[in-house]
């Protein structure tokens, strides 16, 4: 199961059907395509097992790709490593052009035993592709080599330069809609065929979308405008928070930034517009930012996650320990019911502090709430994008400093 | 060379000397003991040294301690983790009450080749407790046992109950000087111990910090009191983003996230005071909230850090890939010089949009200017506290919470 609580109050306005309107327009228009990719999954994935039953002896999938194409992906194999089976491959990525970093990641990576998954939308990303250019040559295996297109395949948009390329040289592509954004992608082929070939339950995790998004398009998610409602308004917070409850949401986060910050910041003609992610692990971060929440400035929204049931869990043992018997806890408490407690205890001490707090809970952190998680983040960014009257799915201001770039370094 | 570059003005008021006045009685009052432990590493290093000259076939030492007995050492041993031999201990962290992330740890590591130390500034953290036990339990080794004090090690105040307990049962102690807060302690006992039976080369961090704080307190680094005073003036930025490029920083950047929330959001009476510090990776977050930060509000700086000489630099291959040559770069481009110029790029950029930045760059990631790096941020937060008149070094604030989960959970 899956629950929301809200921690403040939004009375329904007339302001929530103007935007229920205007969210149905959206969807209608189908320009917006990532709506629908929890319901049309079934092709890609008959695609995925007819290529993937060709792969032999595959230990790795490495991701070559950044952005909306490495976050999505990373944010749910993270979540769900637990449920991965041992035999099935592991998962790299490759996504920054940092030496220190590729240079550990290929240690790990015999060629024989690993599939490359290019992954870029427009197909010329340039930290992509000059990873993938390291790639090829710290394994000597190149384009016009005879199995070249064993070890890499692509994933990118229908027509785009890197698909012109897979087909000169014979390699799988895979396709990202095109009216499907990089950083709303993660639940196309973009995030499921890299997901699918590391043996995540790419079905279930499809299905838990699927139940949001009908769950959200039959009026049953209150919860989502009440929350886009409270965070756009003029006076209210501008610092979003997700207090994440256990190191499996580490990159989760980090998709969350990214969905946020890259949708919500832009201008709208002249005046600046945006909410500013910011992503919390507890109970860690307890240790850490959450003094900046209880007495710093009331410019922050807090949303709490947690598990209720967690993979792996132990006891804490029932033990004393001489002069440190102050923090002995009650016989019986596990180390996710104290993770638990923590969380709750932490909420009630934000909502006392009058800060706009929410509470979601997964009753576990498998496929299925997952998939739920994630659609309802995407959900929960369309909203408050329509509230702001910005273009949620684009992203002008970073093209400068690739311009800045290419003219200093390229050809 | 550290050489921190503005690119916004700020002229010379009479505040500076004011503040000039107000970080040198703190200084003389000696109630801020972080200032001299640059200095005053000697006696330390020379304990570390006779009590780990003890120590045989150690592979792993094992931190178990959260928040600023955690983030400052796993900052430095993931910006130095290339200048340690292969020959000495890897360090572990257990700082969450995660099972999940607790299981996994646990995994690499035999009780015979590890040492664990226990690190608590006030000696009864509940998490880091309640993780001791849990390894306790895991290796069946309990504080009567003949070898508990070959395997655990404390690190706390002088006379808190986890000395207690250490002397009780023959641990080794070190200890944090009284006067030196858990997020300044790094330099301190909490971050030298570790970092020294891992290889890292202490001396040199503490020589660099010692360069840092002779510089300011010989009135050298004017930039200091030029970026605290634009952080604090009341119209200005109050979100401050830390953009650095390299992976190695990842763990920097969190290190810095706790200094700057924990010691800045604080109650003045009545008033709530606060910066809000975000931390970004380049040049992977120019595809996430770079966007935010070149077309939101203009509530933000931002401070690059980049690395001149990076270890393992690589070449970016002068290939060409059909249909691609968009991305083709000049001959002999390195990795590095392209995550550089990245940076470069990326900051003029951000610097056109008229937002408040700064440029620290390293010439390499060594011990020496990881140390400078450390003590720089540390005289910065004092900087802003004193500007913000607030105590930089308490947090009221987190201890509601633990009051209701001790209440709820503890016997």
């Amino acid at each position: 199961m899956f629950t929301n609580t809200l921690y403040f109050d939004i009375p329904s306005t007339p302001k929530t059907e103007e935007l229920w309107n205007k969210i149905s327009a959206e969807y209608k228009s189908n320009a917006v395509g990532y709506y629908d990719l929890p319901i049309n999954g079934e092709k890609l994935l008959l695609d995925i097992g007819t290529w993937g039953a060709g792969l032999r002896n595959i230990k790795n999938i490495v991701v070559i790709g950044v952005g909306g194409s490495s976050l999505g992906t990373k944010a749910l194999y993270s979540m769900l490593f637990c449920e991965k089976k041992s035999d099935m491959p592991n998962l790299y990525f490759l996504e920054n052009i940092d030496p220190v970093s590729i240079k550990k990641t290929l240690q790990n990576i015999k060629l024989d035993e690993s599939i490359f998954l290019l992954i870029s939308k427009s197909g010329t990303t340039l930290d992509t592709i000059s990873i993938a250019k390291i790639v090829m040559v710290h394994f000597d295996i190149f384009p016009h080599d005879k199995y070249f297109s064993r070890r890499f395949a692509v994933i990118t948009d229908n027509g785009s330069a890197l698909n012109k390329f897979a087909n000169e040289y014979g390699l799988k592509s895979f396709f990202i809609p095109k009216n499907v954004g990089g950083r709303f992608s993660v639940l196309s082929a973009a995030g499921i065929v890299p997901l699918t070939l590391c043996g995540i339950d790419t079905i279930k995790l499809l299905e838990g979308a699927a139940e949001c998004r009908s769950n959200f398009f039959g009026r049953k998610l209150d919860t989502l405008f009440k929350k886009a409602l409270a965070y756009t308004v003029k006076s209210g917070q501008n610092i979003n928070i997700l207090f994440s409850y256990s190191d499996i949401f580490r990159d989760f986060n980090a998709w969350f930034v990214q969905l946020w910050a890259e949708s919500l910041g832009k201008k709208r003609g002249e005046e600046r517009i945006g909410l500013t992610p910011v992503g919390l692990i507890g109970a860690i971060d307890q240790h850490s930012f959450l003094q900046l929440v209880m007495e710093g400035p009331k410019d922050k929204s807090v949303t709490f996650i947690r598990v209720e049931n967690m993979a792996d869990d132990m006891q804490i043992p029932d033990i004393s320990l001489k002069y440190i018997e102050k923090v002995n806890l009650k016989r019986g408490v596990s180390a996710a019911a104290l993770l638990n407690e923590q969380a709750v205890a932490t909420m009630k001490s934000v909502v006392n502090e009058g800060v706009i707090t929410d509470e979601i809970v997964l009753t576990t952190a498998d496929a299925y709430h997952a998939g739920y998680l994630i659609y309802y983040f995407e959900l929960l960014t369309s909203l408050c994008g329509l509230l702001l009257e910005i273009n949620t799915y684009n992203q002008p201001g970073v093209e400068i400093g690739k311009r800045i770039l290419l003219n200093k370094l390229g050809k």
